[in-house]
């Protein structure tokens, strides 16, 4: 396919996804999400040969929030290792929602993931345990490549007023004895990385590092071992987009993780890192436009994962 | 029947109740709780005719622990009426362990009622924002008679350092907006009253005032309105034993409040109110021997509400 | 209380009941019910002292539906010993839907209890190993001291051709190796004694024969044991309004049992009993202008099980 | 890699696999499949170049169960198109065992998922409306190149004797208007079609007209769509292995489909289809061997969907 071809599909996509917008809405339960703008949207796909290819609002700042347990979760596999880890946390698709205290409580003795949020809120007070937030920081900014990605403060403030969900998951697993740390603290952390802000650009950067096997595309140097790679793409694969991460995955076929401030992180093994965002959300809490739009890039680069189809950007 | 029969009964309950006490365990999840001796064992009588009959170890105190939740919903209902009450809290028995988050999370918009934890400390909550602790134990006194019930501190930090899982529920709660308070102020104030120190006579002078249609024997004064007594009875049959309920109800017909600290208050309407203490408890957390002997006292005085026959003593 | 206060009182409750009839609809899940006139109203009160009060339509015939369950547990609990039964069938209330399959495959391997589906069929398929629908039918003829209860055979053929949710209970339960017999001789068992057809006159008669301690009145002859009759008030009173037992516990305190017929069957201890037919139904599934009535019935003639006041007909 | 290196791995696969057998245990619960002998152990890879590597019992012949029902989904993919099949049935791992009832009744008005029983009871109601069971009896012979495929009669009977629990999720289907047809027929097609007899050939015969995108390798002609290939390989990978679904993903990354009669079919995209037979299961119920030497080959010939090392047989 040709560069300009690209382009045209992008431009079409940005249109699809505008199309949507609409009938979503910006996420309400945070006072700060709720100031934003619901009709921007932009996509940045980043090619495994160094092409960028942009429309829209690529270089808007919001909060990365739940895109953050990826980062999370590769830093402490490559920190503690797929042992440990998974012995904390198990990597089946839950069934429930996001924030469902349910499944922890009556079906598992472990989070079902750590997509989810006291999955993630456990792999976050591993973390707290043994790095600072600014050393978590230095990490977001390193793979995506981008020494301004920084706490948004007031999203954090206003987060921290409207956390009690996310204390009762931690009180939970704290009573369970999934985490050691104290709890306040670890939910501090968690609600610290989730306020950081990024761009689509940020995403589309991390997702190639993902798409390259842990490999940095402008240095040759490796970040996140292969191993842990391929267990993080599966994983955002069946997990990913919480009880409709199943749908999701037959629809486009690409590991993807979402989050409410509007984000989307898509990773096309060998072929591209996309970053797209969108504050208008779906019912799920999923970037509506970005949603829509990555069915029809899917299809169009062939990025499904089981779809056979040879294509290459020449 | 003859005060000696009586007795002879007393005696036979003991020993019914000491029989069972070695397949029981102390509470092991508080470590004050777990320092108890498990082979102590009191009943108390107190009858509507102003006897007192008694046994084995009627004089120990030992921590309320949730037969509390009765006192408190007694309090709570003459304060802000039933109708405020079960806007906040169900009176529906919900099949799950008394400190399950499921039923909550999942199957109900408010704790199915105020004998499982969930619903406690949302009366609780309710509480504190009116009464200080201190007056919270003049209550207890008041319906207890007994001016010495106060905090055993050493049981009641030893809960604070390991109430994790109330910590959830309380957030929980406050997730949802059930609760308005201050989360930890709730939790704390819950903690107190569950931590007041009372013997088997005091639960059995408490028993006896519902009984007695909520006026006081030795003075004729009324304390508690009939409708909350009415309440109250209902709710501790349907509810008072967890999920163990609807056995209990159907073995002894006595409406009955258990206590992890080795209490049991029992009210017999009409009839008497009892105490029991024995820190030994079966798998479910209510006192072994208690439980066994209820059966027993039940049958030989006739106090299975659903029992016709007429007995009195003479 | 004089007869003709009683007769006022009754007067009240149908105008009581009448009022709120439009609020509810005929059950539409059965063809044969959903052509039910949902203005019938009677009551009828049948007390220990031999009066029977009446107002409104009490000798129509309706489905008895679900309150057979009763008298199914009665003649099990006297054939079998509630040692055997409760074997099979729990007596905790479930917190779930009369209809429900979750609780039983999920956090159970007995019935919660035999006023819901799954423990009534397993019930009914202990009886049909025992008895035909002939004896069963004469035994409802017995308590309810009427020849002409018979199955309402348009009433079975409808509720067979639409049984598939009890089939699938039923054959759960055969799963489950709760029920050992034919399960589609079991469901039509089940479904035969669901289909006799009674008056409200016949329910009072019944729920005098139990409020009278299982003593029929007008022969002096004892029909049910003390003892069963103890145990079915109990579980009546604790799980005869599915997931709404609690709170119809605290309003009224009266052991009651509803049908989707249109019927009620309450037992007032010692003092009457109460058959209502009402065939407009809450959303429970529950006779709407029943439920209602019954509140102020208790509360006029004290017959809430802790209701102290002494009452009586003169 | 060399054929000589392939079948040096192949050999170790089954020693690895033999190393494990003893842990597990043939299918208790239908009788005609406690007689098999656990110690059988045969593994079948056929490459997209069309090389054929066997070790052990890759002829013996066993029940296909389960994996029944990626052919079955295959069919109503191809007969009834996406958009009917999947308003009937999801696509979203449940996190439940394979029998659930729980999620249909509790969670959703859909089978989670076509690899679940009540899913795929559903598919096979569609089937079952359209196609005699001679006909997809052909359907499975022509995938799979093996005109001898046939119901093991035995086996059926067997089945049949002991399907309440089917039963019982066909019955839910069909209280909730999910599945049309008669039950019963439904339930005897479900179980004929998982109780026709393959080799572990035919598996990896299959898995490899997948792998090749639905051509068939040794005519070219296609049997099935792209499309349909794509959905069913994604469903495999989310949702094959029930509860375990995530954990395999994980560690293997090849969408995989288990039975009870011991069969595992394996899709390695572009690479190879894989067949397994070994009748000692693991708890979960899946091939306790074929689990554990396929993360083995998975490692050995970079199977992994998200591994990105090239690999090919030379």
């Amino acid at each position: 396919m040709k560069a300009g071809e690209v382009m045209t599909i992008l431009d079409n996509a940005l249109r699809i996804g505008k199309g949507v917008t609409r009938y979503g809405k910006v996420a309400a339960y945070i006072p700060e999400l709720a100031k934003k703008d619901k009709n921007k949207l932009g996509i940045c796909l980043y090619t495994i040969d160094g092409d960028r290819f942009e429309v829209g609002n690529t270089e808007d700042r919001f909060t990365i929030q739940s895109i953050a347990k990826v980062m999370a979760l590769c830093l402490a596999l490559e920190t503690f290792g797929a042992g440990f880890v998974f012995d904390h946390v198990g990597v089946e698709p839950s069934g429930e929602a996001f924030n469902s205290l349910v499944e922890l409580d009556n079906r598992s003795n472990r989070p079902f993931n750590p997509m989810i949020n006291s999955g993630a809120i456990t792999v976050a007070s591993m973390l707290e345990g043994r790095y600072s937030i600014e050393e978590m920081q230095k990490y977001m900014q390193d793979v995506c490549e981008d020494p301004e990605i920084a706490i948004d403060e007031a999203v954090f403030e206003s987060e921290m007023a409207t956390c009690a969900r996310n204390k009762a998951i931690a009180y939970l697993l704290k009573s369970k004895q999934i985490i050691d740390n104290d709890v306040e603290e670890s939910v501090t952390f968690y609600t610290q990385m989730c306020a950081m802000s990024v761009t689509a650009r940020n995403l589309a950067t991390f997702g190639l590092l993902l798409a390259n096997d842990g490999i940095q595309l402008s240095t040759g140097k490796r970040l996140i071992s292969s191993q842990t790679v391929r267990m993080v793409q599966t994983i955002m694969l069946t997990c990913g987009m919480y009880d409709g991460s199943g749908e999701f995955a037959l629809k486009t076929g690409i590991p993807t993780k979402s989050g409410v401030g509007g984000g989307l992180l898509s990773v096309a093994q060998k072929k591209m890192g996309i970053g797209i965002y969108g504050p208008s959300l779906d019912e799920k809490g999923n970037c509506i436009a970005g949603c829509e739009l990555l069915g029809y890039i899917s299809e169009a680069f062939h990025l499904h994962i089981f779809d056979q189809t040879e294509w290459k950007v020449e």
